[in-house]
């Protein structure tokens, strides 16, 4: 595993599961979603917090490259980084299988602010941000 | 299938489904809150509408019975009377199968409306359901 | 809060809560899913287990009271009680906001066991239940 | 809107909103599978009677631009087009939302075929899809 700015620990639930018995697809955006917030979290911050003041971060794109299903009441460990490019906020994530550290997921998620509905390069969110950002990825 | 003051017709997803080939319970509730929604709708009200005159109607009790099971891409007919009592608007809901008409669920879901933060009898709402309110179940 | 036989921690997530900023009803059941499926692993079992061994439980009815909801990012204790009633194992359960221990809801769920396609008492569950078997609520 | 070889319509559900009061990101991914679900019936075919004969299609990455959110009780058209690509099927997806045909998401979702255990080109499911590969995106 490299290194990455944060990690948390989850465990998948078994109604997340499809009838092949592994997590469907769009259920890791979920995950990947709750460990961003846990992120935004743990610096003191929040969605909607920044909300309040008027601060929108949106997701503006999504890759996932799905490597390894996960199954019901399996752990696994989310991590991420995060980098600066030009108005966005791109955030580096993968989520490994706890048991073996197997890799399941790589996935890069946009972010963008808008700031009283416009698109903006939201410096007040780069300034809770900018001890995080890397660019070893 | 005995008279119901609204019905829809709706298709199960692939995704609402769980290791075991059928719809995970918890979905039935989903189910039944789109078919009140769009039960409300029809009558040219919202939820969201309501809200903004500062009433919130919201679900205080539910009962579901299962009775047979859903399977991935099965379409179904979903039925609702509604009926006052007190202060709650008790809304009793089945969902048939579509293909043979077979009961899959029977639900009542209690609703009480708050208006400015404090339990009302909504005589607002109750205006816009009286002529749908029945006794006969 | 009363005596349980099991309780867990769990934490709401952002995307469980609905457009009035509280987690949507039908999330609650997934809860007590886990809830109950995080007990079973407790006592070394599992659905899929019994499952493969031809048995399966199955949820018959739900009844949920709806008394405080819960927000995005709260941490909750979700606690259960299990009774034998005839065919029936009835689940008796209790959320409760964890910061100060408010009840959220309470529950009651109904499973059945069906052994190779037939409702049977479920002998063979019952021997992994009965130390956990409650009169007392 | 551009030509697509299936399109079909659906209407966004309240729950599937979050506190934004628009489509949360991940559920857009649902909407994908649906679609390509609906298409796959469309045809005659099934991933499950697929899976039955030892073929099973699995997604191995998505790619997903948002452009403009949905918000509750909207309808909205689900489009794709279908392209291979060595081992891979590509399917290009677009949501307009319908009631001015805006563009809501544009997504690429590649899925390869997995042979009782083994990567496959999966011949059997391209004569079924042959008719519909383009190269015109």
């Amino acid at each position: 595993m490299k290194p990455f700015i944060f990690k948390c620990e989850m465990k998948t639930r078994d109604y997340e599961c499809d009838v092949q018995g592994v997590v469907n697809n769009a259920n890791y955006q979920h995950y990947l979603e709750v460990t961003r917030h846990e992120f935004i979290q743990s610096i003191g911050e929040s969605f909607e917090g920044w909300h309040r003041r008027g601060i929108d971060v949106m997701v503006s794109k999504v890759v996932i490259n799905y490597k390894a299903s996960l199954h019901g009441g399996e752990e696994f460990i989310s991590c991420l980084n995060l980098k600066r490019q030009g108005v966005r906020y791109i955030f580096n994530q993968e989520i490994y299988r706890k048991s073996d550290e197997k890799l399941c997921i790589s996935a890069e998620v946009h972010c963008v602010c808008v700031v009283d509905g416009v698109l903006s390069r939201g410096e007040e969110i780069a300034d809770s941000f900018k001890q995080f950002f890397t660019n070893e990825e």
